[in-house]
């Protein structure tokens, strides 16, 4: 608990305890001198890698490191790369409000037609079509975690039903375990995927899944692109509706048949990084520094160093 | 309180207390017998006309009407054609969840850059930019009524801060008065227009309102076209930008600038009718219908006949 640390933002540096030694680097090609001293390395957000590169691979220059802190919520990219003895951190939270806005943003864009208006919009065309609601809806969030339950929190007041589900059933928290979900599908008007990628939710949403919905139903995916099968949603020829923040492959290739698909909205994974990311992102920064130079434990722990 | 009913909808005529004698009729050709004995008259609604048409003609052959009643919000077209001695009920509060969720889709479109990514999806490109957040966004309602109050239910959750202006102070309820809009505006990041059209409110958002806004502001209008300047917004080309689901021409010719406009987007007045207006309309019916037969006071007088 001292030391030198490598952040990416100069609030941060400008705001830590006085016995914090604060360097920046926000990445790109990283420092050649001083890594030695690094106890406390922030790695730097960059939105449109979601991988390994440099900034990542500088670790291994770290020999006197401590904590490696991410501020996405993602980390299993990073794991490999961590000696035992260091603590990881991430950046559960920080996400929230910006995932949590764009997904009612794709919700309201489905269920009232915003992506017809603005290609009408392009061909000068005045004309509306009967408009569904969101309000009345029977929603299901499926992964109800951190940025699950921000969602609940935008979608309540819209005078909609949310139905929680997990990987576990908690049942004083009313949450579903996962293990449920074929039985909650014929009831939603609309699903909402927002869990991790891992072996368990790869495919999660496929063929089966679909068809236990009722017509015209809506999924909507900000978790991972792979959670959703998208041979299955394309098997489906508009008969249920999907909005995509997150496809499979990704970034989808000109020629992919998704782009033309009936009923399909996307949007290119941009649900995570909003300009409300950043002072968020900032303030857990300058607070995390301060647990750190004080020796507190710190927030966000996902693997502690032995 | 008692005689004859017409109404539009199935259900209201069959939920009915059994001392009404209920009729349907749901707009297009008028009945031509029986009109005689309609004490009470609900005017179909029609999405498409906002106007006055045979639907409303027809109160001219009614001549023991005591109570019309209108499932929209605005009344004054129908103002002309009432006898003095008929008494007047809007549909005040049946248009709230369909406008106020299209409100916030429009917030969402503008701040989430839906937009784009419909046209990008159309022409199969992937490409990010840096996104804006509804979050942190300080957010002025200007028209504090029924609407409005909904639109702030469904704002708070964004982690945004919204200040209230009506036609008059309130300061126990924290409302302003319009007389101190010109104050509220620079510190707006968001402007949500939602006033009715009157002497008062024509042209109340043009060239010195505009001016005053920061730049990169929005101003989303789902009030009446003519409260908006469009003029005013061309000659923003860009600066502050804005989302529009009522217009001024309206419906909006094909040759129109404002299609074009940097940073406008449009949609054709679709806010208030979608879906979840229906049962909330019928359900309204019940029980108006309901408090008519025992001479009980009606909901939403908006004039009491003479
Ligand atoms: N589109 C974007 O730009 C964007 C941005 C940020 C995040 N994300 C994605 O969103 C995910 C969730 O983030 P978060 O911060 O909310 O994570 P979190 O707080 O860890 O919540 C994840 C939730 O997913 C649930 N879950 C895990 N496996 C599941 C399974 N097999 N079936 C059903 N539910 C399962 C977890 O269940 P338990 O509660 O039982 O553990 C938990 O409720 C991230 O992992 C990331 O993939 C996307
Ligand atoms: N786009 C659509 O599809 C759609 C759908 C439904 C309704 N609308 C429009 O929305 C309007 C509002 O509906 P509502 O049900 O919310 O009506 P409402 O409950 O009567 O509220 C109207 C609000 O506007 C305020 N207002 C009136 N004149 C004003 C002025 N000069 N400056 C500032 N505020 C002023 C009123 O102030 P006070 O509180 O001081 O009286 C009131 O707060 C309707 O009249 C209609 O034009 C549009």
């Amino acid at each position: 608990m001292g030391g030198r640390a490598l952040v990416q933002w100069e609030q941060n540096r400008d705001n830590a305890p006085a016995s914090l030694e604060v360097d920046l680097y926000a990445g790109g090609p990283a420092p050649t001198r001083g890594l030695d001293g690094v106890t406390f390395y922030q790695v730097p957000y960059a939105p449109s890698t979601q991988g390994v590169d440099e900034s990542t691979d500088v670790i291994a220059r770290m020999p006197n490191l401590e904590v490696v802190q991410l501020v996405s919520a993602g980390y299993e990219q990073v794991l490999p790369l961590l000696p035992d003895h260091v603590t990881l951190c991430n950046g559960r939270g920080l996400h929230d409000a910006s995932t949590a806005e764009h997904t009612l943003a794709l919700l309201l864009a489905a269920q009232r037609d915003l992506p017809r208006w603005a290609v009408d919009q392009r061909d000068h065309r005045w004309g509306t079509v009967p408009q569904r609601s969101l309000a009345d809806c029977r929603v299901l969030i499926v992964g109800y975690g951190s940025i699950g339950a921000a969602i609940e929190r935008r979608l309540l007041p819209f005078e909609t039903t949310v139905t929680r589900v997990a990987s576990r059933a908690r049942p004083e928290e009313d949450v579903h375990g996962v293990e449920g979900l074929h039985e909650l599908l014929p009831d939603a008007d609309a699903v909402v995927l927002v869990t991790p990628l891992t072996e368990a939710t790869r495919g999660l949403f496929g063929a089966r899944e679909f068809a236990l919905l009722a017509d015209d139903a809506l999924v909507v995916n900000v978790g991972r692109g792979p959670v959703l099968d998208t041979g299955a949603l394309l098997a489906q020829n508009g008969r249920v509706r999907a909005a995509l923040d997150v496809t499979d492959p990704e970034p989808l290739p000109a020629d992919h048949p998704l782009w033309e698909a009936p009923g399909v909205y996307i949007t290119p994974h941009v649900a995570g990084g909003a300009a409300s990311f950043y002072p968020r992102a900032r303030a857990f920064m300058d607070a995390q520094l301060t647990r750190w130079a004080a020796g507190e434990p710190l927030a966000n722990v996902v693997r502690t160093g032995r």
